[in-house]
């Protein structure tokens, strides 16, 4: 589909656990951070999607495949696109990678439900649908 | 002023960094478990407060000092005391220790202002004073 | 394939975001206390494997689908069994519901391969296999 | 004393809590992200002063007092310098700004005791101590 979206993080020492590595909750929290640059990358501000519009977008599923565990201080590029999107759901599908050395660190994807202040599923308003790729 | 409320905690993985004990900021989280049970012992629901009364404890200062570090799988006692309350105010005095060989992991405490839902400073009701432990 | 062991979290303030619910990411947590507390229940304590045997189980997939949203302060019970498991790799399986309505909350699936201090992939010990319910 | 080290972040949807604010606990690991970037600022990486020299920096003490509550997607600096330091001990002063208002958002300090591999007290190899400020 759509082309990614790129955005570094760096590690935090708090994302780490006793085995030396990023506690695996963490890409989560990543793929957060890259769906809400694809957004803005589109022109989207998601905290206003949500304040404004009182549009939430509910996580329905999270899945993750590590390949290489990701270390203290280490830049890495969250890679974000839209998978599959319809008025009523989205898919995002993430790459992560070591920005130092190339090294595929995790990809997953995340599926959403657009919801409504009551979280309570709705569809996305007109406006926002191109951004999501969704077509007329 | 009155009594310790204790409750247990175990330490979880994702606590852990990569020096092998526990992320200094868990503790605040734990302080936070320890005042929520300390209103369930004196009857109070820390989620009724909030949701139904909307009064909210915004956090003022938080401080901790770490004796020795707590690990994986250890069990915490954290003890929660109101050390000081008024209308406006309430600080809370913690200690943790470990269940196993009682050694001291941290003390700390927390001051808080009663907001209400717009996060506006306001009175806490009559009804909570006496749990707060403040005189008529 | 084998049973279901169960073990109760509450719900912390920290676990909650700016929707009002638990974040996502907190799920694969709890799934992380259920698997420790599996291995508990069949006589292993995973802390031990890992200090004294030096055998990690490095996450290699996490799933997690989300049914209802669980809310601050609500008893969650975490049910963890063995979904699949070789002298490789094991799969842990999940439910979580409300203790308060049996409602569900979420399930989903933990993938691990078992690794030395080196996170090299190796053969999970003789002496621990029937815990995992790995057959002669 | 020195002059701040300034870096930014962005609020992750994560740090937010269900009062619609970033959760009080994280101010720490923000603190965590400005001594990294202050050390990178004075030409050392902080993970190889540990990986390398085996020097870790146990925090012995940290406070926060909260101002203004930051808010999702909002870009905050923390600013950080070392508000004393000897050879055994140091300890960094912050303060936290919104970059949209400049609106203060918190203060704090954290109190760190250099410690070896076995996490016992020692001092800053000597290489390592115009970096901190520690005179000759």
């Amino acid at each position: 589909m759509d082309n990614f979206i790129d955005h570094r993080v760096r590690v935090r020492y708090a994302e780490t656990d006793q085995m030396g590595i990023v506690y695996h909750s963490n890409y989560l929290i990543w793929m957060e951070i890259g769906r809400v640059e694809y957004c803005r990358a589109q022109g989207i501000l998601y905290r206003d999607m949500e304040a404004q519009e009182g549009i939430l977008l509910m996580v329905a599923e999270a899945n993750c495949r590590y390949a290489s565990p990701a270390l203290f201080d280490e830049e890495v590029v969250i890679r974000t696109r839209i998978g599959d999107a319809t008025p009523r759901l989205v898919r995002f599908d993430y790459e992560m990678k070591s920005c130092s050395d190339s090294r595929k660190l995790a990809s997953g994807f995340t599926k959403h439900v657009f919801c409504n202040r009551e979280r309570k599923a709705t569809k996305l308003p007109e406006k926002y649908r191109s951004a999501f790729g969704i077509g007329a």
